[in-house]
């Protein structure tokens, strides 16, 4: 399937500001909102976390499982006193890690003016060390 | 290097339904194939598994470092029946944390209408939870 | 935020021959002076590891965090002789997993002319097995 057209670009911040220090926030209807904005009908679409202790990642929307990998996160990057980072004052050696386990980005297709995802899809963000305001970069470039 | 031209986008799906539960697949050939299709010059294709029990990887193409990357996955997010997730009814809550360890897709770069690859690296796709019918999306970017 | 324009493609690649096996590099700026040659002023940049042993990540430069990722790959990807891999006449299969652990590339948004990073993001190549020539590949698709 061929697509042709000017290509477009098109930027949105998500902001996140959570609760908790810990947070798994399912952001696919956000995405999608900023699909339908932009009136692009196929492209790509990054999905970028701008901080260095949250992730974004795609995966199912079941909560037996996202506490599986919340758990399995703390377990190969566990919350440790003893990290060389603290040495600058920080606490969140783990949370650093726990990024680069999950990692920060995602790249989204867009198809027919959809997002291309599999049945099962979602997109998160993950914060590791929230209670402060967070950014997320939403990048289109297409047709 | 600069390229200018029309923005085209290609967009193609491959199925995959494994005899095992487990198997890691070289795609190289059928990405290549497909940017054969495209007639790109430059560019960007996605490689993205759409189900939440499979990843894709550019590694060696190299049965034994295959078996390594097999059992170091089983390892660090090994099959286990005590998965929250497994409440639902479902018993593959490894998989979806070997997605997460392996990653669930690339970007592979086009330059001069050829896969820019490096000379060892080899594009697979990791099935986790097979044995049933799956895809991964193609979508070329470029010129 | 929309930009139009005619796309363009640029592509450039770094060489690395480090003096130790392993190595964190920053090459935030050498991927600023990348942006700066093309000109655009939207669109991604691929930064892309092309040798299998090597990745690229965007974390903080710090030197005790550096430190705690290094030693937090080693742990979770040892060195080991009894890899598979090794088989083959080569030392380096712990190389091959701590890129799949680390990933090997990042896709950076460009905005307004620069590199659309969050505060504390750089861009790092991670040299996993090096003493040797090899190549991160740079490529810019935009407006």
């Amino acid at each position: 399937m061929k697509t042709l057209g000017t290509v477009q670009s098109h930027t949105k911040y998500l902001w996140f500001d959570t609760k908790k220090r810990k947070e798994f926030i399912r952001i696919t209807d956000d995405v999608q909102k900023f699909l339908n904005e932009t009136g692009l009908k196929d492209g790509f679409i990054l999905v970028s976390a701008m901080h260095i202790t949250a992730g974004v990642y795609v995966n199912d929307w079941e909560n037996g499982l996202i506490n599986d990998i919340d758990a399995w996160l703390e377990k190969l990057a566990p919350e440790d006193p003893n990290y060389q980072h603290h040495k600058t004052g920080e606490d969140n050696g783990d949370a650093h890690l726990k990024r680069i386990l999950i990692n920060h980005q995602v790249t989204i297709p867009i198809t027919d003016g959809k997002l291309d995802l599999g049945p099962w899809e979602q997109i998160f963000y993950a914060e590791f060390d929230g209670q402060r305001k967070k950014r997320v970069i939403l990048k289109a470039l297409g047709i």
